[in-house]
């Protein structure tokens, strides 16, 4: 059923305009996603979808009329809003007319320990929300179970974090505000995962350890790379060479290329097979 | 020598304005970077500067002070602009008052090849220039001898492009418009060099190929991957395994892994002696 609005007093307007801000997603547990594409990857994804609001502008090209059929055909609240009022709380200079407020992906963190295959990603306070998308992209085509986010990284829910994750951001479970680095590195040692840490300045290659068994990939900030005390936890801790004079790589990279040394090593036989 | 422009019809202001467009920055063969980072970058890297422009907006902090305090002891071309000035024809919401106008570096195409140490990347039609920059710094770090650009890339000089390089761009050899995928892999052919190409519908794994001798990895554009040609000559064509539900890897970490699986395998000797 679609419904009209057209007063910038509607509480679904202000609710848009508060979840720009961290604060405001963490107190509702709620997120804005914005452009045809995202909407139809979350739809896909099975994410939680509240609301979809769409103007007049959607209509414009195929895939939005494609999208606002089967869109429609679901059992959905959906607001239809003047270009207008959409141009003044969208994100973009050019709005393709579509947005939707999800609910948080909600994972409980022992039982994704329990139920694990063995191979989790912690990310130590990254900073760059495009870092942080490509990362839990690349971590759910390497297979892993989750990735786990330390207190201190940039919200998963930042708009720029959810697109560059193209799609995985709304089935690939990922968890944040599960407590500090050093926090998490404990219980999960506990629990008995071993402690692989990247690092500069590492003493290892790589490629010159072993990603069998319960494995934790540590991926450090960008600036400044991994604490001192994770340091003292981990079990090893390799670096990737660099040969040129680039001074480092990407933490989007450097984390992928250790997640597929760990693929490689873990599912090459089983991978051949198939 | 500091001069003073207050005028916005100086011809180095209407410079500026014209290199936020690729044409007039392959007509002058000169692009425009941005920022207190990216031009001690320029700086450090060995880049040809042609002119520096500031505003005093630049001393408000201690980095942009010690730049100036750098770039003032170079014989360089630096000129002081009004801050209103500056912002207007600044790329950045809060600008931090420096810019500069370089000159494109030169490589040459046939030396390139003629010295290389037999590994070099080729990009196909890539079109993000975030995408483009990060695979050139990790072509830099993995010791590849240059990365050559079909036609129908984004830009190399694109702004996003040359930040996300964090300075390989200065210095690290990259070749564009010297033609279409096709034409320049029958060249390398010519010149000895083994093909590989990626490509998500290939039958082998990446890590199930040689990459030692003179090799080419070959890295397809975003969506739409390598064209039909670039396959039928290719030596080699390989994926990269996806063992989740994310469809695919975003192209500089595609790019990234398979360039780290030739280092390790033409490298690892050497690397662990070292």
């Amino acid at each position: 059923m679609i419904q009209e609005i057209s007063s910038y007093q509607h509480h679904l307007i202000k609710r848009i305009r508060q979840l720009y801000q961290r604060k405001y997603r963490e107190k509702y547990r709620q997120y804005l996603i914005e452009g045809i594409r995202i909407v139809d990857d979350a739809l896909q994804g099975g994410a939680k979808i509240e609301y979809i609001l769409f103007c007049d502008a959607l209509f414009r090209t195929e895939s939005g009329k494609k999208l606002f059929q089967t869109l429609s055909e679901k059992n959905l609240k959906i607001y239809r809003i003047p270009d207008k009022l959409f141009r003044d709380i969208s994100d973009t200079h050019t709005p393709q007319g579509i947005m939707a407020i999800l609910s948080y992906q909600e994972f409980d963190y022992q039982d994704i320990i329990d139920k694990s295959q063995g191979f989790l990603i912690l990310l130590d306070r990254i900073q760059d929300p495009g870092n942080l998308g490509t990362i839990i992209r690349a971590a759910d085509a390497a297979g892993a179970d989750a990735v786990l986010m330390s207190k201190g990284c940039v919200d998963l829910y930042n708009l720029k974090a959810i697109r560059a994750t193209m799609g995985s951001g709304f089935h690939f479970p990922v968890l944040q505000d599960i407590g500090n680095t050093q926090e998490i590195i404990c219980h999960l040692k506990e629990n008995g995962f071993k402690i692989i840490s990247t690092d500069l300045n590492a003493r290892q290659y790589y490629y010159q350890i072993d990603y069998h068994g319960k494995i934790v990939i540590v991926i450090g900030n960008e600036a400044n790379g991994i604490l001192p005390e994770v340091r003292k936890y981990s079990d090893s801790v390799v670096k990737i060479p660099i040969l040129g004079k680039a001074e480092s790589l990407n933490a989007s990279i450097a984390a992928s290329i250790v997640m597929y040394e760990a693929v490689k090593q873990r599912h090459s036989q089983k991978i051949l097979k198939s």
